[in-house]
């Protein structure tokens, strides 16, 4: 096989450096160029803290695809910004991977059928985790046999927000499978308010947060005699680079844009 | 919907009863007749421990399929005895749902053969556990992502083999999904020998024994900064009976024969 | 060591038949007697479902007292009839073992200067699952150490209350060694109201409802960098039966009164 | 109450950077001076990765002691230099707070006479996680009750040693409480070898490792009906700073030395 040749737009941010680093050790990705709104003209090696790459910085990405050949664009810059670079990849024939959710419906559209058009491929993935979707995933299969469920999830007590984004789409992709129906008996009590947790259309949602955490979640199923448990832990931003590593070989392989890890996984 | 019309064979076993106690509670079920070597001739609620059923008690399964009219045969007794009664029962046009496992490879392709003449139904399951076939399923899904993986599973103190017949059956389904890898540290040391555990194909399998467990398996998968664990925990036999249930009502819609409950399970 | 000699009052209630099997299966354990409303004059053995113990079974516990000589009374009666036997056996000398907590303040009072009076031991318990006692007395001693805490108590979904009498307990005797604290961000939103669980003096509850739990309770204690977790899971009756052992054992040393099996245990 | 004036020694290690942390963010803790074998004469300010303390480096730890007037020393360094600090700061009337294990048992009883003599608190302590010294402690208390225990621990991918020492060290401790037994069914097989685990003194202890683990141990007890888990996760070594931080406190109202952290916690 031969090696996939890959731009880094980014690469100074957290999921950016990571990046170089997968790519450092997946024995055939090469990273032939850089983009970063500052370093222009010198080498990823000469940015302190990074992998020594010997690879260009360009602040430019159109120069930077007119220069320098490349299978896929690795976008970890911000929304508005990764928009522009994904739109001008695919016209420059380079197959886009970009964590962003910076494009409205129309714009998602415009860029589906322009992929379509160049016949390349583009992956758009909110959520990198591999092992999140795959909790998620396993957890509407099993709604459908199981739809006594609750979840708990467990944060740092630094976050701000309850329940988390994962575990509310997690209960949105069960809810698209399970009829709503109540949980619990029908004459609970609580003797202290809150103690059955978020009530998401009969599920229920537990928001723990302590110190010593990082982010965890853990979805229970219950049926007569058993339980079933998915639980996915996660303890720093490495986790994600499964995920882009995923997406930058299926890329390779696709012809049309694809929105959601999810969809590119069985 | 139409009631469905079930016999159920071994109504005085474990499993059997059980099955009574899903079909007096499913709306939708119907006990039509029992199949018991003792108590021909007498009705259901005659036999102590048991529902109270106004249905017929008969020894000859032949004479049962030829006076009473029913859909289905939940067939609970022996490996040899269900045998045959799943073979009479294609011929008479009842449905079966069987949990023996007493079929060679050659019967199991003539009752293949005559279910798909007859263009009747079969369902033979050597395990009714959703749950388990559920964790079973995802174990081998995730596999495919995080090639690391580790399996404790965890019974009561009376069990005498060790893994279990789940834990080497969840590592099979894995094994044919996951290319051969040693895990752990290539160098590394037990100074307790069998610390770490059984070694099948590289997945480590770890069996925990203790009174007050009752039937538990944890399949864990790891990747760079994340875990993914899929837990069943299992308390009684009980948790047989939603497999037995999707069974009745799939074998419905049947018009040949399935081998496995995880092949009616998406 | 010479046999322990037993009378259990309330042989047919589901505590009670578990007492008489936990003395079938302990060597120096001797049933010698019942005590049961019903079935005067007969032998335990004649009653259906119980062991087959050759002891009388008396409806009057006075005649019992001067008939048979016992060491131990273990009473698992109802609260009313408990308090009566455990007076009168103190009287007796025989040391009362005691599930019930029918006792007020004053009563309690004078059957603990009575049991001193008589150099006699008696043990009152209202909980007698030595596992539970175990996890509330060591979330206790952690909580010295990790202020910030919160409990997942998950139970059947046929329970009524949330939380669980345990979780409320185990937080009563966190919060006389912890002082009170917020826990979580100051500035957190739940977007689904109930999700932070209950709030108990800054400490938070989560009570799980699903089929096929039985009852089970994690308390986790979050500090920087690491988490400790202590959990009970019971899954039947059988499990009061070592506190039980421990009881009958421990009141043959005492010559007071002890309230709380958490008081004979270090 | 008065600042607790600290030196600390070993600034630029792993553990001796999070200590100058921890004095950082808690109040009644204030930094007068380093000790490090480079860097003398500067500031701690001056060196780099460090919080900015205008607190002096020394390299000489006698000329320290001598200049700055401190109430504790924490020693971070290597075994063989801290002990030779810890027995000058005892001369100088400065409690030692120390990691180290340098010292042989002869070492230890003269330091142990010497601060005595002096009436100073020394506190040498070869594990600063407090989290872990409670399972611990935990562990050992519940298997008087339950002596039927299995130790789960796990770790990354890249550990050497099977099982870890946390787990040897803990079964040790039960081993005081708990007479020798054999686990398991006595005519239990293994049909994958070493599925049962590392065995001693009856005790199983598993040992995984994966990718995405850091440092867990769960211990779990079982009995009729019930089981009882005591589980530690450790994600960095900050969670040593809990236990350093005790030391400290403890440290200035002793008058002795004290050896191992679980003798100054209740």
């Amino acid at each position: 096989m031969d090696n996939i040749k890959i731009i880094v737009a980014g690469p100074r941010g957290r999921m950016g450096s990571e990046a170089l680093r997968l790519i450092e050790r997946t024995e055939h990705f090469e990273l032939v160029a850089a983009v970063d709104i500052k370093f222009a003209g010198k080498r990823v090696s000469d940015i302190e803290g990074l992998p020594k790459f010997d690879a260009p910085v360009y602040d430019d990405i159109e120069q930077c695809f007119q220069e320098v050949h490349a299978d896929v664009l690795i976008d970890l810059t911000t929304p508005e910004v990764g928009k522009k670079h994904t739109e001008l990849a695919v016209e420059y024939g380079v197959r886009p991977v970009v964590g962003t959710t910076g494009f409205n419906e129309n714009e998602l559209e415009a860029l589906r059928k322009r992929a379509e058009e160049k016949g390349i491929g583009v992956i758009i993935a909110p959520n990198f985790a591999v092992g999140a979707i795959l909790m998620m995933k396993f957890a509407q299969m099993a709604a459908k046999y199981f739809p006594d469920v609750e979840i708990i999830e467990q944060h740092h007590d630094q976050k701000l927000d309850a329940p988390s984004g994962t575990a509310i789409k997690t209960a949105e992709m069960i809810q698209k499978v399970r009829e709503s129906k109540g949980q619990g008996h029908p004459d609970e009590q609580e003797t202290i308010v809150g103690s059955r947790g978020g009530n998401m259309d009969g599920m229920r949602i537990h928001s723990v947060r302590l110190p010593g955490l990082v982010a965890h979640q853990e979805v229970l199923f219950g049926g007569e005699g058993q339980t079933l448990t998915i639980r996915h832990d996660s303890i720093n931003r490495v986790s994600f680079m499964s995920g882009v590593q995923l997406a930058v070989e299926t890329v390779m392989k696709l012809d049309l844009l694809v929105y959601g890890l999810e969809n590119i996984m069985e």
